[in-house]
């Protein structure tokens, strides 16, 4: 098993694989209010200032900060009331000297005014006059015109994921359509004589098709959009023709061979036929997980996954996630967030290789605590009955129960 | 501002609305292949087995195990073979004394074998026969029927958030249809005299809507389906009707009032006129978003959100998608995943309050810094710029510049 014989660590394969392709994603336009989870493909510039009029972020009175000066409660300042700011309007008027105006929180900031006295700091005495009992600042409770983006400025970076506080930005500057990285087509591949899809029947020895869905579900959870070839047997012409198609249809293909070790050779076989330059990493120190391939052919990625469903849904999570930001131009990559909690038992493993462990949370009086889910890698319900997984490094030989990890969510 | 008397802490305030309310969520059936994210409506019971056979978890020989003990390198065992057992069949035969059978990873165990020896540690010798270096021991390198899951067993419990794990679970039973809770439909609501559409240009005074978009995107994100009531003005009667037929068709009602004190007062009133109970928290000892309602009317949720774009999304995420979670049914809550950080700033905050400041990550030698992104409420780019929050608790009056906090993604 020639694949077995130089493993490298997953941090490095991946690298080795993002390193082999370049992409400049697709751009497709696209309304803001349906852009959530996309990715920017070109830079955002503020086409206006936002605010882009200097508001008020209280109800009170605008005011020439300068009559306000020693206000206190003592000796209160008396300004002249000229009027009511109306909301969503040009105020329409400007405040002179000792005047001041009825404003309200989000209104436009007059002419003149350059502050805004708040209504719980204020008297209204007689008619037309407002009695101050508190000197304002120059710019006291105001939101100054281009306070959060100024015109021409970068808002957003190219390569950027869009959330909700991004959507509402863009909102905010009237840019309701925008060019986002079309999302990669993914073609999925099952191998297998003995698979069938999950439709069927169950005849003695056969089983059914896992791997293609939950790809496909985590496909779409990471922005592409998952294509199905079908199931292949474990025959070289079969299983080219339809790598080849999928390569031409797909901007990345996923096969998930049998889990023998010669459907794992013909896998990798029929990759390195699909074209240059072919496998790049045959064999990864992970458990689970060691039998994968990754490929680029014709300048697009290949990824071969482990038959066992365990190990390709981890596999899978571990560069075809990452293969899809990149598909999608994704700039700034964050850490994956977890939850820390306390291990229940030992976890031994082998120095050197990286370990994923499934496990389920258990809240205990300091927090939470990680349950392993021991199960063969073959068993898909040991990953569906844990909440997420933790990973032991290469350079450990193992973690001790008490000791606190993190457990990131599949 | 009768509101602000007797402010609850966020969490208090989320246990009365939800203890307010009770779902039976509606189940509907979909596809499992499009299931993701879906909540089960029911547990799912396992119609078989898994695995429905007991099958070689490598490529070896099937053996009766009785017939390799004491076999070793220097005395191997010698053993007939019977025959190859095919991919995706029945074998056909079954294993008698002193006989084996090539079997390949997946295959179906033949009867009377109850072991598999590994092909690295087994020579063919002659025409027929196989030599074995090692013992096999009973259960070795199979995977026995129903060892995953049996006839009968809850394999995934009601209230279950489906990932690609579940997914494929159900499909290697078989289960190609599965029930669900219908999306919980969220009517969002925006008023204010200033607020018009993201595709106007703007006049002097006005500002685009902003916060039925982030809220939006945010529903959406949770599970839900959001749909636009349009934007109201500060009028209770305007106000009223489209709250009373946004919650006759809705499973929950969003509100952004108007930012100002007479807004927030009238957003109060509207909900109470929806039906009993009405309003039960008006004001949440939160920063941002203090002014927030929660609220039920004839069953169902209404929550008021503060105005400020800001305010609102941080409120949306503390409260709205924790409802959303409620109308699915989604029984089993997980801590919030965080990436820790250390701040890089000294952080004051108010004793007895809760307070969520925006933060960039910014990868240092050690791993991540936590630098805070400083605006006012009202600058929707804060948290375009921010990666996460960090969470002051109540009984802290800040956080030092070095500590350790938890960044939680928005």
């Amino acid at each position: 098993m020639p694949e077995f014989l130089k493993l490298l660590p997953p941090e490095r394969a991946l690298t080795r694989l993002l390193g082999h392709f370049s992409v400049r994603p697709e751009p497709e336009e696209v309304d803001t209010a349906f852009a959530l989870g996309r990715v920017t493909t070109g830079p955002v510039f503020a086409p206006h200032p936002l605010p882009s009029f200097s508001r008020s972020t209280v109800d009170g009175f605008a005011v020439r900060a300068a009559d306000t000066y020693g206000a206190s409660e003592s000796l209160p300042a008396y300004l002249k009331l000229s009027g009511e700011i109306p909301m969503g309007a040009a105020p329409g008027f400007s405040i002179e000297r000792a005047h001041c105006a009825l404003i309200h929180t989000g209104g436009m900031l007059p002419d003149g005014a350059d502050g805004v006295a708040m209504v719980e700091h204020t008297q209204t005495t007689g008619e037309g006059e407002v009695e101050l009992l508190r000197a304002v600042a120059v710019g006291e409770n105001i939101l100054k015109e281009g306070e959060d983006v100024q015109t021409g400025q970068e808002v957003i970076a190219a390569g950027t994921r869009l959330r909700p506080a991004e959507i509402g930005g863009l909102m905010a500057l009237g840019i309701t359509r925008i060019p986002v990285a079309r999302k990669p087509r993914v073609g999925v591949l099952s191998s297998g004589d003995e698979v069938v899809p999950p439709g069927t029947n169950l005849a003695p020895g056969q089983v059914r098709d896992v791997n293609a869905y939950t790809l496909s579900a985590l496909v779409e959870s990471g922005g592409g959009v998952p294509r199905r070839y079908g199931i292949l047997p474990d025959q070289a012409q079969p299983m080219h023709s339809a790598a080849e198609r999928a390569l031409s249809e797909s901007d990345l293909v996923v096969i998930t061979a049998g889990s023998s070790a010669s459907a794992r050779d013909l896998t990798a076989q029929v990759i390195n036929q699909l074209g240059p330059p072919g496998v790049l990493v045959h064999g990864v120190d992970v458990r689970p997980g060691k039998p994968t391939i990754l490929a680029v052919c014709n300048g697009k990625p290949v990824i071969g996954l482990p038959g066992n469903p365990v190990s390709a849904l981890v596999i899978a999570w571990l560069f075809v996630t990452p293969v899809l930001e990149a598909l999608q131009g994704l700039r700034r990559g964050l850490p994956r967030p977890a939850v820390a909690a306390r291990l229940t038992v030992n976890l031994p493993s082998q120095a050197g290789r990286e370990d994923w462990v499934a496990v389920r949370l258990l809240p205990d009086a300091e927090g939470f605590l990680a349950e392993p889910v021991f199960g063969k890698s073959n068993l898909i319900f040991t990953l569906a009955r844990a909440d997420g997984l933790v990973r032991i490094p290469p350079d450990a030989t193992g973690l001790a129960a008490g000791e606190l990890v993190d457990v990131v969510f599949l």
